[in-house]
């Protein structure tokens, strides 16, 4: 078997898919794990204003809502989470993906201040951190802040990681990988694109260039540049295609290098 | 097969060890993930006073000794973090630690100010934590520390978990189980103690009463209280011993209602 067959049955990538039925495999996904933990009440997405993020807010959404429906029970909510870093610069696209969404409820925490003091603490010590690390700390403190909310309201933090962020491992330990469940782990790029466009969502929020946008010293810089290699060429990988030599070596080099951030702690 | 077989088959636990032996197989297994993984030159671990911690930083300062002499390396270190929230009750414990473990060096970085900044974000954006969730929210920001310093010092972080912890799923989910690699994980707490008193450490240090010390409102509360079931008797448990059945019962439901703290978010 092939590297590529290995690490796609791995994944769990569907070479096509039918975006209805991928919508109500999610919904029904969430739906099925909220009835079966009666003490969970709430669904929690941290929403950037990118793709991932807004599909997986809009899945959540949709399953609260037909939750109250079928249950006849109005505490099941979906929370969008809002979580920038000082002031965002694609601040417009958040706020269309949110009139997108329509979330239940949204809290707007802004986790710089704590970034800052946590850089503080370290600085003291003596330990000076890179840009780089600064964009870790965000991610992880993103982590902890959707705990503690979820924490305090019976809720459920949900990843908006997939297949395409995770084939190479383009994610933070700890950080937007710290998740309870991930409803959309399966899909790429192409196919997140297909169910947003299939649930009416605006063009420019589902052609939105992917920027995980961490670094202060390059702002709003692409996912692609820093990867090397287009999600194009991932997702036809991922899909069983031939793709071009060099491409395969970067996605395959990143997959191996990466295979720590996608396991639990080893042990003996 | 019983659930208590197939607890003990998942968590890896024996029966009966030879404290030289396991001593052996941590600092074998650390040293060879090192040696593997060349761009590796420093073990971390946050060192709290506990049995646990001072048992896993002793078998990291013993794996940098090891690797330098036997690679000619003077590179490989192990770094002991101290990540005190305030003023620590038992500070004192803590040095002693300190000295018995001899680390190659020390970083002390205090996590209240990031954690009250970070609840003061919460707080203006509408949501208010509790004591326990700023408990977590304290062993979250542990993780963020250990994996910022490791990235500045090409290291890896070293968790202090163990099987008489993971049983019970008495941990912070994406807190003190944030780690890369977790050698004490199949011991129990009285194998713990077993190769503590077996490498000289203080009485006072090995027979310390375990206590995760996260809650401002509890302080200084031991485990077991919290728990409701002695390690004692989780030990037993763990060693195919026959224990009383009130135990039983407590340890398996506590197994049983922490499932998803023990693997990766659930994915369709």
């Amino acid at each position: 078997m092939t590297l590529q067959k290995k690490i796609i049955e791995l994944l769990g990538v569907k070479p096509a898919i039918i975006p209805e039925i991928e919508i109500k495999n999610c919904v029904d996904f969430l739906k099925k794990y909220l009835v079966n933990h009666v003490h969970i009440k709430s669904l929690i997405v941290g929403v950037s204003g990118g793709q991932d993020s807004t599909l997986t807010a809009k899945l959540c959404q949709m399953t609260a809502e037909t939750l109250r429906k079928e249950k006849n029970d109005i505490t099941y909510q979906f929370i969008a989470l809002r979580l920038p870093y000082g002031i965002q610069y694609d601040e417009k696209d958040c706020q269309d993906a949110i009139r997108f969404i329509q979330p239940d409820q949204i809290f707007n925490v802004n986790i710089k201040k704590a970034v800052l003091s946590s850089e503080k603490s370290l600085k003291k010590s003596g330990v000076i951190i890179s840009d780089y690390v600064r964009g870790n700390e965000k991610a992880r403190e993103r982590m902890k802040v959707q705990y503690s909310i979820a924490a305090m309201k019976q809720g459920l933090v949900v990843g908006t990681g997939h297949a395409a962020e995770n084939i190479t491992g383009f994610f933070t330990k700890y950080g937007d990988s710290g998740t309870d469940i991930n409803p959309i782990a399966k899909l790429n790029k192409r196919q997140i694109r297909l169910l947003l466009k299939n649930l009416n969502c605006p063009k420019h929020l589902y052609l939105k260039k992917p920027m995980a946008d961490l670094e202060d010293e390059h702002p709003q810089q692409d996912d692609e540049s820093v990867l090397g290699v287009t999600y194009d060429a991932i997702d036809s990988y991922l899909e069983q295609k031939k793709i071009d030599i060099r491409s395969q070596k970067i996605i395959e080099a990143l997959y191996l290098n990466t295979l720590h951030k996608r396991n639990l702690p080893i042990t003996q």
